[in-house]
């Protein structure tokens, strides 16, 4: 793409009033009694957000699309009705205790661009995208970045929609559901090409707060790999079982617990490891275990650092198991990411222009653009969130650093869809 | 009571072949995929249990009576009509996971006992009654031994009865669904005097079947003590919150269950100390756990250790709270309880006088017996099961095994219930 200095000149500002409105109303579709949100993915509050920002398209003569893992694309026609699109995007599900703003700003900033685009009359050559993409966080379907995963190819399509839920509905069954709440929906292809993506998210660290700066421009992501470990013992009676003819599975799964904390312990704290699953069978109090299933979160951002300890889970669970049998499953990876070229470099231009105190940044969470990076230049823009937290029903942010970062998605969607 | 010598010569031979069948048919109430049984206490299932007994207890033309409490009693009446009952029986309900004997024999083995009293013609001065106490294992509704514990004055009625489970029925609704499922049931008052009970139980331990005994005389039961605990943290991203910010409930609950599973390890293996429920929230793989709930089951045979160890829990959990807080919840205790006199004597004597091996042994398990003893002369006879598994849908047991245990309770029977 080379520079137009003539649509270059122009701008949208954007409608910061607007953007936080929305928020407030996305955030009542599944709303918590604690101030959170919980919207499993493509479940029926989900469908119910993606229908209530298709109906917000429609007002505005913009068209939709769906593709069959379930990613939603809001487009915004360009002059040029043959070239690739220019998207932003994030995603609309959350933790069964998530927050406001993780995903759904990403969502409403790229839709806000669109709308303060049109508001402004602002003609580009390429269309513009906002887009959903499906289940991000992987909670209520496993693995997270679904969407896309299966839109840039990591991700096999027939796997994913064969993925049911706990209760056993599949993911093919939960995109049909989507896609009858938004009949007039186009066939978006999976891997259309994309000329540049640029995700907006609320940081889901302490960073940006605590040094009082607006934007991140991020580098990169750092990587992950997700585990699953089953140790399978013997029920048995509570009050009449001694102890040397016990096959306790908690009581060996702890033992892997510490063994694998010992391991994962770093003096720099770089490392992310979390047992975010732990579950019992039969759990009863007054039976011994029979069996444990728990879940193992590790994320780092050196590719070999997540191949040294990664490697040593599951030996680790094997060699702590006794009377017990053990099974490690592990999950597709997730590389390391990094940015760079024309998307970061549209951001900093962006923030630099609009004055905002900025840093770069890496990002500890995995993401949507992570995926799109391996197919299309792609880049992402952090804004604070309160304390830091998130996954979390308190997660907080300020609606004028919302606005802060929709202004940038405005300004680089201009910026790239204008470029050839 | 004194003996009289003409009843005492009487005897009735039960039918091992009927006792094993109705095992059988009570068996597929509730039967599970892997040979156990699932029947929460008067749930569906357990309900319908009650009423086949009750149908059994009509085509014979004995009586039937429940309590406020959901406790069932099939009466053969007695030559004398104002003297109190001898009374054998156990419970119907099991673990989610349970097998195919655990109560249910010992309900089986008093009915076993009536009719072949019955068939043998014996009259008896005191009525005899096979009873089966609500809620003893206590996993639908917490705590067990409930309808005994209720009977016997050790729990209160209108605290159980409020009692819900996880769905939020109560113990009350139960009740009432009982009653009508077996509308002809006379009311029985709670408390109301009861001549002697006796006991049949699977011993839940390998005691007996290593030894080659058929009959264990119980001479006790453990005390126990029972707890939840739970730990609040705050729920977190598992990819961008450093260790050092976060509030793990997860890895706070670990370390209290190390220091708790140290404290609690004694050489000779007495100690009963079980973690059979542990419940991580939300428990999503890629949120750092905000909460953490356990149970502690400890049981032993002295009190003095039951105290020392048990006053442990709290201030052991309390020390291994770090960022998170902490709450002990203790239920009521059970005391260890002794059998002796008027009961034992009689197991004793019945087993000798039909030449069984046997043995005396104690009680690992909590029975409804150790309620009734508070109150009523008391006593237990245990037969071997396989290995020892018992809440286990493996769970295991010989019908001859069976046989005797039920000869026993019916010589017992007819031995106290001729008694003044």
């Amino acid at each position: 793409m080379s520079r137009d200095p003539i649509a270059r000149a122009q701008s949208a500002d954007i409608n910061g009033e607007r953007l936080w409105r929305r928020h407030l109303e996305m955030a009542r579709i599944g709303a918590t009694a604690k101030g959170g949100v919980n919207r499993p993915a493509l479940g029926e509050k989900d469908i119910e957000a993606h229908a209530l920002l298709a109906t917000w398209a429609r007002e505005r003569g913009f068209s939709l699309a769906i593709d069959d893992i379930g990613d939603m694309f809001v487009r915004r026609q360009g002059t040029d009705a043959h070239v690739e699109p220019v998207v932003s995007g994030s995603h609309s599900d959350t933790q069964p205790t998530g927050g406001r703003f993780d995903g759904i700003f990403g969502v409403l900033a790229a839709f806000e661009a669109l709308e303060a685009i049109d508001d402004a009359g602002i003609e580009t050559k390429r269309p513009i995208e906002a887009a959903i993409w499906n289940n991000e966080e992987g909670s209520r379907f496993v693995p997270g970045t679904m969407g896309s995963g299966v839109y840039s190819g990591r991700l096999a399509l027939a796997d994913s929609l064969a993925t049911a839920d706990r209760e056993g509905a599949t993911v093919a069954e939960a995109v049909a559901a989507l896609k009858r709440a938004v009949p007039d929906a186009d066939v978006r292809a999976l891997g259309a090409p994309i000329a540049a993506f640029v995700e907006a998210h609320i940081e889901q660290g302490p960073v940006l707060e605590d040094a009082g700066e607006v934007i991140g421009a991020v580098t990169g992501i750092q990587g992950s790999r997700k585990f699953y470990i089953e140790v399978k013992g013997e029920e048995a009676h509570a009050g009449t079982t001694a102890r040397r003819h016990r096959k306790d599975a908690f009581v060996e799964a702890v033992a892997m617990v510490n063994a694998l904390h010992e391991i994962f312990h770093d003096a720099e704290d770089l490392v992310r490891f979390t047992i975010g699953q732990f579950e019992i069978l039969p759990g009863a109090r007054a039976v011994v275990p029979g069996k444990v299933k728990f879940s193992i979160d590790f994320r780092h951002p050196e590719i070999a650092v997540l191949d040294d300890l990664g490697d040593k889970v599951e030996p680790t669970c094997l060699s702590h198991a006794r009377a017990c049998e053990v099974t490690v499953d592990e999950l597709p990876r997730s590389p390391p990411v990094a940015f760079s070229g024309l998307v970061p470099d549209a951001i900093e231009a962006a923030v630099q222009a609009r004055g905002y105190p900025w840093r770069r940044i890496f990002s500890g969470a995995l993401h949507d653009a992570g995926n799109l990076a391996r197919l299309f230049p792609a880049g992402m823009v952090f804004v604070p969130c309160e304390r830091g937290l998130s996954h979390n029903e308190a997660e907080n942010a300020k609606p004028s650093d919302l606005a802060a970062g929709a202004q940038v998605i405005a300004d680089v969607l201009v910026d790239l869809a204008n470029r050839d």
